[in-house]
């Protein structure tokens, strides 16, 4: 079922000043800040020759991502994502073997267009995984 | 500097229930658990398409990461591993820029065979960077 790790996402309290950290300590190639409002999230993506990192700045006082950073002062890491050809078949597979999805288990779009469903991190020794619809091309 | 993203990390408190949990649910191929006394930790890999995920549960009471499975219960994403070419010139670097070395700052053996160092997660936000030697072939 699963495909690529489509990318790491990191929590962090400046998006401006990691993005900067990131260039001035390791040359790394950053995207331009995309603002996702349904997410509650502003982004910058970095590029890895074999995938991506995402950090993550909450957008507003009622951002899911507002909640970690108060327990986790700074940041850390958050999530990772993985791609799945068929999101809605993997969801079904996945919530017949008794796996949680959160919200109301329907995809939303995520940071690339795509459909993404969240997977309950308890039912994954805590880490908190992104399933994100990307089909063969 | 930056290569490619060798693995991510994620702690959990049963390597044997957890590398089946991603089988059963996601068909995932584990590899064989391996023991790595000098870092305290039993690892299993998942193998995906671009990249790795590596699933460490404490060896012993010393390891380092029996601190973290107290903090999260059951577990939590744990470090990322980035690959470089030259892991001197890459650390000495570093340091020159302001970066904080983990221990005495000399790169030990990981579990690829290559000499491995982590970089203090307090320069990146709360994510601990592990940096593994891969020269170029």
């Amino acid at each position: 079922m699963l495909g690529r790790l489509n990318h790491v996402a990191l929590v962090v309290d400046d998006l401006e000043k990691a993005g900067a950290r990131w260039r001035d300590m390791f040359g790394a190639s950053t995207s331009d800040t995309l603002t996702l409002e349904e997410h509650g999230v502003k982004v910058v993506f970095i590029d890895l020759p074999n995938t991506r990192i995402e950090l993550l700045e909450p957008l507003g006082n009622g951002s899911p991502v507002s909640k970690f950073l108060e327990k986790h002062r700074g940041g850390g890491m958050h999530h990772l994502c993985m791609e799945v050809t068929d999101i809605i078949k993997a969801r079904d597979e996945l919530v017949a073997k008794g796996a949680r999805i959160l919200g109301d288990g329907e995809p939303k779009i995520g940071a690339h267009g795509n459909p993404v469903i969240f997977m309950h991190p308890g039912d994954f020794n805590g880490t908190l995984i992104e399933l994100e619809h990307v089909p063969d091309v």
